[in-house]
């Protein structure tokens, strides 16, 4: 069955999308950290980091580069968390990978900002986007 | 002033070791969160992930699936957490890129291990050296 981030990929269910390339895809996590938190995935299905082809993992850390620079300018700050969890023990939930591209604020510690806002998702996603287009990046629809 | 980083690569401060490439170096994290807690570093000192060229991150990104692998194979646990801090809001400490790799154990939560006994930090980093040269990979003296 397919993960929740492929029917993502394949426009089966909505997202927030900030980037996309050819084989990855970035999109606001709905359960943020913080406020502009991201998910940057493969868009072909694997569980396992360790198990994707080195290219794809080299593909996904550019991919991973361009959201953070995208969340900097965005999100008005310079300081953000990657994470990536491997196995449910280690916290993953999805077993499709992803990180987490966390923006992080001065003297904020980092605690779950619960869902977004009516309409507040769209407006952060679009403020992702706007970013990366003036950085000369081009953004899903 | 070079990092402590910069030291242990330049082997002016002992580590302990378990994997080199050109352009990385991987050795166990003295403060470990769980025992096998290894950190992946660029050879070049960066403070920014998302200031490396991209073909660095990219070859980090690489290096970090090997460790992963190894890690993996040496602590008989298939489970990780990766995490990368940018910046002082976000946990970084030392100010060269560093990707931190984290077993994680079965029905373990993720709380510091503490600092390791006497020898058993060398014993961990032999451990995983022997798994990565059993996997075919070249492991630092």
């Amino acid at each position: 069955m397919a993960s929740i981030f492929s029917k993502i990929i394949a426009r089966d269910l909505p997202g927030n999308l900030v980037y996309e390339t050819d084989s990855e895809l970035a999109f606001l996590d709905i359960n943020p950290s913080t406020v502009g938190h991201t998910l940057v995935v493969p868009k072909r299905e694997v569980a396992a980091f360790h198990e994707l082809p080195e290219a794809e993992a080299a593909s996904l850390a550019a991919a991973v580069q361009v959201v953070a620079k995208g969340v900097i300018r965005a999100m008005d700050t310079p300081h953000y968390n990657l994470a990536l969890n491997n196995g449910a023990p280690a916290g993953q939930v999805v077993f499709h990978v992803h990180f987490h591209v966390i923006p992080r604020y001065e003297g904020q510690p980092r605690v779950r900002h619960g869902a977004y806002g009516p309409g507040e998702a769209e407006q952060v996603a679009e403020k992702i986007r706007e970013a990366l287009q003036g950085m000369g990046y081009s953004t899903p629809e």
